[in-house]
């Protein structure tokens, strides 16, 4: 038996990070890897919803990771990951995003795709070892794929996701836009929270050269739940940048049935945010037709105009 | 067709970076991309020999990487990429070193494995994607894996390298220990150079922390050639040192047959060397019995000892 470890996604975990670490420890057990899955914070209530769905029970909280072996999945960001992961030993990433700033001493084993999901890549790692997918695994892989998809709507969405969700969605016993229905109306229960934490429900921070911005989201199929409540979410965001000495923040509120976002700022650099988007905020807002993707629409850009 | 592009391996190429660079350009010519292997240096001797005997074009020098399209094999660390390359764009990687400093904006695919040759991991990519393997191809691969794993015979080698060598070799149509002791031969031809050439002919620079270490390694189944000419080679380290402001260097003089190393050092961290090898120079020099790998056994524990 190898040394123990764990499976773990990004802190502010979503359903994609939480159910892939579920489902990679599953993998990494039938190989005979003593891993166990493991979350960097607490649930929202789309995940919450997916896991009682498949009776699957939450992954263990790891609160630091100082000293343990980490199988990093749906993140390569030292700012993103668990707390003490300097001190942890990464032993493997899945992922899908940009390439970040994780180093390691030794080789090993490191897979990003340019696909919606990690579910996605995940499921090819299972055909891959041609272990079988049983039902309660595609179901929480497809819970993967249709939620960092918006229910295969988002631009990230590539051949390969609907292929994926198609068969997990067969296994799995559930039809796809009927499903992925309950899992857009859990994302909208956002409005039923303080301001402070729908900036932070899914929110992820990035090192860009030497400037730190924060990049919240907010899914959903009402906007106007978060855009009514606008100044004390903007009232919110001063706090959590002066907190957490952020050179800019962003809150990209997006409505993922009409496929655009609103975008709120602050910070002392949102004229870079302005060339970075090409838009023009008033009174700290912008309307952006057609952007709903953080990763692929937002922080390339942003990243290029901090850098 | 996608936009022009390159395949390159690392500075100071070697046979698995030239070699896995031509494969995987063949591969992604065959699925329509329009990419050139190309190389960021002098071929050596043995890669020389390598693309003779599989009648193989030397593939194209690239001085300047600067806005190119480049999918980098073999490496991923600003520090041992072609010139230029931050200011190139990043498309893929494909790797098996430790996972270095390169970032990007977007998502790209980046695979990194722990085995013995970047070549052994194309040849999965070549299964992946249902093409067949010619035996020109299958000869470059073997060369890749051969070289990287001195003829199955670093302590990298995998399992799978095995298999990979052994299904490459039925293909390419030779026999891998008598092929294998062709290439040993050719390795052997460091003699022949003056002692800086012998320095850098496979050489590679790491930053550890704030630390700029650079490492070579001559592999040869005649050790005494370099060490009989010591002084000349100590004296090149200096020069090398102090030219590129090093914090150190080390040579590492690998007698393939014996499965043993004799380091060289120059700079003013020797001591941290000792400490990270947990052995004590003598002049300069140390003996170290069942050290063959930098990758495996010499950069992880600099890097521990140097951040």
């Amino acid at each position: 038996m190898s040394q123990q470890g764990y499976v773990i996604g990004h802190q502010q975990p979503d359903t994609d990070t939480i159910c892939s670490a579920i489902a990679y420890a599953r993998l990494k057990q039938i190989q005979g890897e003593d891993v166990t899955p493991a979350r960097a914070g607490e649930l929202n209530p789309e995940t919450e919803f997916v896991l009682q769905r498949w009776d699957v029970d939450v992954p263990t909280l790891l609160e630091d990771s100082t000293d343990e072996r980490l199988i990093l999945v749906d993140h390569n960001e030292y700012s993103q990951a668990v707390s003490g992961v300097s001190e942890a030993q990464i032993t493997e990433i899945v992922d899908h995003h940009r390439i970040g700033d994780i180093q390691t001493s030794d080789p090993i084993f490191f897979l990003n795709e340019p696909v919606g999901s990690t579910a996605t890549i995940l499921t090819g790692l299972y055909d891959d070892a041609s272990e079988e997918i049983d039902a309660q695994t595609a179901g929480l892989l497809l819970s993967g794929v249709l939620s960092d998809t918006v229910v295969l709507r988002s631009p990230t969405t590539t051949d390969r996701d609907r292929d994926v969700a198609g068969r997990l969605a067969k296994i799995a016993g559930v039809e796809i836009e009927q499903y992925g229905k309950k899992l857009l109306e859990q994302k909208g229960k956002i409005g039923e929270k303080c301001p402070r934490e729908m900036v932070l429900a899914d929110f992820k921070e990035f090192e860009f050269g030497t400037h730190t911005v924060g990049i919240g989201q907010v899914e959903t199929v009402e906007p106007t739940v978060v855009l009514n409540q606008r100044e004390a979410v903007l009232a919110a965001m001063d706090d959590i940048v002066s907190q957490r000495a952020y050179d800019e923040l962003l809150l990209l509120v997006t409505d993922v049935l009409e496929e655009d976002s609103t975008v709120l700022v602050a910070g002392e650099h949102s004229e870079t945010v302005e060339e970075a988007l090409d838009a023009e905020f008033t009174n700290r807002e912008v309307f952006l037709p057609g952007i709903m993707s953080r990763k692929k629409q937002v922080v390339p850009q942003l990243e290029e105009a901090f850098c």
